[in-house]
This record gives structure tokens, sequence and C-alpha cells, in this order.
């Protein structure tokens, strides 16, 4: 529990895949609303979730290619996403048919319920991602430490 | 802890992946055979423990795939079964040879042990998977902010 | 907490994935330098983490290959690898440019700090992988039942 005698939720997000994101912020998102204080600790594959979007791709999955992997890679795709392009379509029908919030939208929701999401200042550092190149709203760098300190006071963990 | 003082745990399990359901359901069996009470939170791929068998396969692994991934897509596999065919071996020789239970055995002693399983509402919704579809012994599907009362008082949370 | 009054970790590591590797020794590591008592419990692909540098690769990358996934298959690469490449040149470019450690390394650093490694006994039968193969500083191999009695007095649980 917090200070304040909140309950709380500290997560690592690793993975950029589009599945875990999505994961990854609808249990943060979940939480924030039932009024638990939550922190998001972002690194590797993880740190395109931070990024502003930069995806040069017309189409609603070209834009999140680009949110997650950046403009150079637009045509890579997560591995779940392979399924003889099953995977892609599904997520793309999912949207289309069932009004789940897109990805940017859940993070836009996450800033606004007072998510805290932090970068790993470490790697941020190996993967070259400056924190110019992050939305607003997300948090200064941190370390790992800052990330355990966090997690032992909570009351639920999480590695995304 | 739980009402009556029992230790619990909570997790999430949404990867579909062969590897990682055996992982979940052995932590869950284990568990609850030693006196916890444990909530097992499926959404995503990993709806597809929850659903009858109707792979079409005559081999074990491949009505384990269809038990995973539906009967339309009996060919894909978990992307760690693509090291050149070694994953798919080395699972079926596993099996054979160390008289480890099958998924489908793991689940079935799940319900006996009395392990609560329960569907992601929204993921059934986007994914078109309806209750029916799933076995015996699945509990009401919920939403994530069930899971998170579940897991704001277990002793142990994991994301799988 | 453990007996002693220390903050405790205890995390299951299956992934037998750089990255992910990676991310568990960093938090093990960092977790052990902030005085906790840290917990890992190796098993499935994860056990490769605990062998001895069997690999034949003269780079760097092919040691490390040889490290996760044994000998005979130094031409496999995780799945976050396969972006045209652009994974592996840039995990080659971010140990050269940025001082960040090995894995094997980092291992090294675990059990200078004391952390608690073990091998899953069922994993280690069933990918009969003895225990001499492993390095020293592991600890007897032990059952999931006693990852779950360490994990339900942890602070922190995480599943990598």
């Amino acid at each position: 529990m917090t200070d304040e005698g909140k309950k709380s939720l500290a997560m690592v997000v690793m993975s950029g895949d589009f599945d875990k994101l999505a994961g990854a912020f609808i249990i943060a998102n979940g939480a924030a609303a039932m009024g638990m204080d939550v922190t998001m600790f972002f690194t590797f594959w993880g740190l395109r979730a931070l990024k502003k979007n930069v995806g040069s791709g017309k189409t609603f999955f070209g834009k999140m290619i680009g949110l997650m992997y950046g403009g150079g890679i637009e045509k890579s795709h997560p591995s779940k996403f392979a399924f003889g392009g099953i995977g892609r379509w599904m997520f793309k029908k999912m949207m289309a048919n069932h009004g789940v919030q897109s990805l940017a939208e859940m993070r836009d929701l996450a800033v606004q319920l007072g998510v805290n999401m932090y970068g790993c200042q470490m790697s941020m550092d190996v993967m070259e991602i400056p924190r110019e190149s992050f939305i607003d709203g997300v948090k200064e760098p941190v370390g790992v430490g800052f990330f355990l300190l966090k997690a032992q006071d909570a009351d639920i963990q999480l590695f995304i």
C-alpha cells in the first residue's frame, strides 16, 4: 500500500508486442479507475509504447506498428501476428467490430487517470531513445532500483 | 490471504503457448495441492486453454494444437517450436519419456483441485469465443476489475 | 519478508531469450545490491541460463547463443531477433557501445551477490539437463512447491 493507504500496482513492461501492451494498459487503467496507485516501468521493447507516433502508415495498424517499433521498421509485426496473417486480421477485426480502444487511446487514458509511466534509463541509453521522443505525461527516466522500491511496497507486481 | 486465512495465488494467463500453459497449470496445481486458493484469469490467447478439444489432429500434439488455437489453424505452432523442429520434437519426447501430464490432463486436475478458472469477458467478446465453447468447470466470465480485486489480496501474483 | 526482516524477491525464469534473461538478471542483481533476499527459479527454456558455456561460436553472440540453447543449435535465435536482423544488430551494438555487462557477467555477479539460483527438477528431467552441466553457485534442484513457499512470503513475485 502507498502512504495514503491506497492499494498499489507496479509492473515492468518489457514487451513491445501489440497484445501484451494492450493487456498492460487494460490492467493499468482498470487499476487506476479503481483508485489504485499504478506504476508502469517501461524497458527494452516496451519503450516503444512511450514514443510519439512517428509511424508513416496510413492505416490504423500501420500507425500502431509505427508507435511500437519506430518509423524504420513498419513492416515488422509481433510474433503472434504470424499465423498466416490471421493474427493481424483478428486484431483489425476486433478493433472494428467491438469498439475496443486503440493502444494510443489506452495510453491517453492512462495519462488522464494518473498512471505513473516511467522509462528505464539504461534501456533508453542502450537503445538510443531520447526522452524527447516520449509523449507528454511520461515521468523522468528512472533505474531498476526505483522500480524495486515501488514494487516492494505494492500490493500487485507483474512482469509483462 | 483469503477470508479463510488460506494463502492465495492470482495469475493472468495471456499466453496460449504450449510451454507457458504447462507452466501456468503446474504452478496453479502445485499451489492448490498445497492448500492455496488459486485464481486463473484467462485472457486473449490464453482463452484457448479453456476451450473444449476441437482439434482434428490424430496425434497427441495435433490435439494439443487444436486445444490451443482452435480447429481452423492446426498448422500453427508456438514461436519456440520453430527451432528447426527441435522444439516440437522435444515436447513429444519429453511427454513420451518422462510421464509428464498432458495439458488436458493438467487442466482436468485443476478442476478437481478446485482451481478457480475464469475467462476474460472482453477478450471473449473480441475473439468471439462463446462461453459454451468452454469446458465444464470454468466459472462465469469476469472483467479485469474482478481479477484486480483478487490479486490485491493475493500472496502471489503472476502474469504468464 | 524473510525471517531476518529483509525484503525479498522470488521470480520464475521460464524464458531463455537473451532479452528476458538480461531483464531477469538486472532485476535480480539490483534487488540483491539493495539488500534484498533473491530467489530465481529457472525452468524450461530458462535452464539454459544455468549451463556452463558450451557454445562453440567464436563471437560474443555465438557464445551467448551457446549459453542459452546449448551447443547443438547455435544458429537459432530468439524471436525478437528476427526483424530482418535488426534485433541481433541492436544487441551487438548496445553491448559494444554502452558498456553493459554480458549475460555471463551478469550471472557471475548474481553468484557474487548471493542471489539464490535454483533449477527446476522436473524441467531438468524432461529436458535431460543434468545438474553437472550447471555452473558452480547454482543451488540443489528443487520443485515448484519450493518456489511457491518462497514466493508466498516474498514481497515481490515475477514470472519472466
